[in-house]
């Protein structure tokens, strides 16, 4: 394969960052076709980069024999169904996350793929940002020894809408996902235990709606480290994502992200801008990166580095937290018969 | 009150500490006596602070007409009895932490510093560390709005010897209750329920000797503030102690402490040196921050800064801590009957 | 002018970056030729990039009717001829720095600009970076008063060749002039006088062929400002690029750049990575900026943000230094008669 | 010698900081009396610290034959003389900055302690801050390599009283002769030549006084290594004292010292608390630590760390910087015979 023909299905916020990733001439691949419900937003996408075609139908995408991969960028009741079909019909994908909600519906699509031989990759973004990337780094190649202790610190700028809110499956599903995932990814190690103190200290409507906006959740890894992610639905100064590894040699940890790096000192206070505010600005390079590493693996034909497996952990893991908040105590993730099944 | 005159009780490492604080010509306070068990080590200190008389006696000390008030830094299961003793002689008192690890002991001993009205100050020096001091100043102006979550990181460069370790109380009891009373010294609200994820990562012989080395404990607040307290015997790098809040209108955190800010760099790193490695040098200032507020206290005779309540909290939350480590659940404070009594 | 159809004269490292940037589809230009003494850089170029038209001869772009601008990327020595011929076409310019080296060519591409009425451009795309812009933006907008003292270092991980350095016009041209652009850019005064001490301390051979490669340039501005520039060929830890500026309401600084944000402790030392080691990293969204700045004052028909004055100033600041630095003593730029004349 | 008596002459603001210093239990000095014209601020002086004796006369202490050394803490105009009485007295002296401001007056001095074969120490306290003392030791320990380029930035927070500027000797020798012992003391070579230029930003009553209140003099030293003083009479945000020096193998630089280190984000920017501003609060542990090195000079019989030559080089290189920016010129030491003389 020289060039990867790619399709892509949904032209919103997410299939726009694709787009223009996959357009960049560097990488070795090449936008066909694109297609949303939303026509005119397909349109407005297909020109801007130069898209040949646009169509109403994902079918005709997922059955366009001149198509190798298609980039799913749906919305997330669409996902395990696109997968499926695209995996029947030949097509290596790339597919936001999370896969679903429901396990049973992320097994099925799993073995859809697995019996199709196709290469699947969700797009859990953030492990390509190159300061997690990094802390990974250290933590497989021994610098800091053995990990004992981990801290994940993920908070949003603001709430989104409370009409949002009632359909995002609750904050441990549309949050603290990624978080579930950085978990794993920095510390390579499966959890068995998860404990949620959370609460409504943001919003009460949010509260109303039936969901948490603060949350501190507790992993106990197999291997015995002990994690912590902190979660706010609100940061009055902003986006701020960042992580932290005791381990036995030493630590490792990243600050949040700046737009610039410059100190302002004056007779008030000695200060700096406020971090970059908005996660397509704080992971522009990570969504470059991970599209990159999905053509990658299609070109070289090796494995994606985010597989189907790591996109239906996380949802165990939020499975987990939500009924360790609801219960009141910590939950082994083998309570789930689904978990130990696999 | 114009000069405290003060009797130290215990030439050890921590009375050596408040003796070189209290000879400090600008404290207004002159030490008159010190006792130890081991007469060689008070003869030494009282020699090197011009320490009058020297007595095998604490005793002595705790009667004697001429002194004003008694700084007891022997080992923590003398400090009940000598506070019962010193309250009873009419002597104000600065009493090392813990009190106690015994609830009714500490209870006894608070209720005959009440009944004898005498001022009692426990030694919680971290209180007095201008970047903690600087954190709690945040919270109650309101700088940063309402808080929300809490994080402790407080990490030893090394276990210590096992033969400690037995006699210690538990980890719980021996580092966090430093942390337990940072916890509510900051968030300036009481705990509610307590949760300790905690495992031996550190060195299996602190397993064997029936203790942990490394500890994650979720804090739930009264007011919902959701806290954590990290805690590790061993960090490679050195001491480490950093606290950070969320508020609803930003955060504050502090960074760990350091010999120098020099920053070298070279073609292999760019690097600093380690920090401050042992809490002598950490809290140098808050050593002596905190005898110099107990002097004030009695000079001005105005309620002194860390109370013999806030010396039994911490003690109360230990035994929490360890409950919910040992049953693998989250522990209500309410679960223990002396604390619902207070 | 919906999209700017551009030419680029010079498929080089800097070629490159430029061929890259305007093929990005958020920008409105399109590539339509390119061309190189090396045909066969150019014709990689053009496949890499998709830019249908690879010529050998220059002439061939600058008479293209269908061709709006010219990037051009050439050796320095051809600059002043190729923005003469292309003034002279009616072609927008955007030239590489520096113009030339030589006031009378430089004077003469202007005046052939200006009689041409087209846009010309100088590639200081340093202006470009978040950083000092910031810094300008600080100094444009009063937030640090009025500035008083300014200090930049701009340093090299290693020297060049010394094949090079023969050929360079030397340090005060080849590097300094970057940093002659950005004290102007950032006081936004012109300099009056200029100091250089300056010496051979990285390498004796650069010495031998009539070259320093170690200076401290100190720069008097109209306002009074007094500025520095520290330049070394050689960093050890690699690229090394700040700014500060001190005002009378306070101060500015921007750190060096960095690949991430992870500070890893051990038990030897606090560290980082090494900064970002090659200007094409360091710099890569400055030089996609200063492309998309260019394009945008053509499709909007505004001025240039960097006008062929501001190619001419640093040059003539470069003589000052060179002047000064061989007679040891400070130079004022009106000794320069053809300075006097403008 | 087991405890060195010391005679205080001089009860003001430095004196007092010295008398603090050496009633320190861990000093092995006792200070046994205190001189001042004002005998009020001596009788004070000497209630807080108890000094046994008080005198109006400082020829008392210069001849109290149960005194070993004085500490000269009196205004500049009386200490070559006090140096002189003191030596030929045979009294160890510890002398504050500046000796004098007369070359002729320094030497006799230094002549006079060589004969009576005394310790001299001058107050250069800043080599005792912990922070510079490690850029030094980076230096001597070959840490960065070769020194090339050297910067020290030393600003006040607010200009003096016109008063005071009228006598103060002028920036050069009032303030800079810090930094221009700082740079020998962290190149430990020569300089050769200065370049100041400098003007008047902070306030045109300075100018009409006399005095400039902003520079930048470039040093050149033996070695070859070029070096930056910037200074200014006024920062908005406080008291800045750094320092940064590049060497074949890479750079150490230290950073400006705060309160504390905790950091604040709010809604409108990331901050931290403003700069020590004080230099009493600044330099308090160098001015601890300074005192404690003349004492141990005194008791363990070696050379004091900063001698008298010490002294007298910034005075030469105060005069050295006059006369640069009077004639605005390069000017090399040895213009002046008498450095040329020793």
């Amino acid at each position: 394969m020289n060039k990867v023909r790619l399709g892509i299905i949904g032209a919103g916020r997410i299939g726009k960052v694709h787009a223009a990733s996959v357009s960049d001439p560097s990488v070795q691949a090449v936008p066909m076709a694109i297609t949303d419900l939303n026509r005119n937003a397909a349109e407005e996408v297909a020109a801007r980069f130069g898209i040949p075609r646009v169509t109403d139908d994902a079918s005709q995408i997922l059955n366009d024999p001149e198509i190798d991969a298609v980039l799913i960028c749906s919305s997330t009741d669409t996902h395990s169904d696109l997968i499926c079909q695209g995996a029947r019909a030949g097509k290596h994908i790339f597919c936001e996350k999370p896969i679903d909600y429901d396990l049973s519906r992320i097994d099925r699509a799993l073995d859809t793929v697995k019996k199709a031989g196709v290469k699947l990759q969700i797009g859990f973004n953030r492990r390509f940002d190159s300061n997690f990337a990094r802390v990974r780094k250290a933590v497989s190649s021994g610098e800091i020894g053995t990990p004992r202790l981990m801290h994940i610190i993920s908070r949003d700028p603001a709430p989104p809408p409370i009409a949002y809110v009632k359909v995002s499956g609750g904050m441990f599903f549309d949050m603290t996902i990624h978080d579930f995932d950085m978990a794993c990814f920095l510390i390579q190690d499966e959890v068995e235990e998860i404990y949620a103190a959370a609460g409504n200290l943001v919003d009460p409507e949010i509260g109303k709606a039936g969901d948490v906006d603060t949350a501190v959740i507790t992993l106990k890894f197999k291997s015995g480290v002990i994690g912590t992610i902190d979660n706010s639905r609100e940061a009055a100064y902003g986006y701020d994502q960042r992580v932290e590894i005791l381990g036995s040699k030493g630590s490792i940890s990243t600050g949040n992200c700046y737009p610039n790096q410059a100190i302002i000192s004056t007779g008030k206070e000695v200060r700096r801008d406020l971090p970059l505010n908005f996660f397509m600005d704080r992971y522009a390079e990570s969504f470059a990166n991970e599209l990159r590493s999905f053509v990658r693996a299609l070109v070289d034909n090796t494995p994606t580095e985010v597989t189907g497996y790591d996109g239906r952990v996380p949802v165990l893991m939020g499975m987990a937290a939500k009924r360790s908040y609801e219960e009141g105590r910590p939950v082994k993730l083998q309570e789930f018969a689904a978990a130990v099944a696999r």
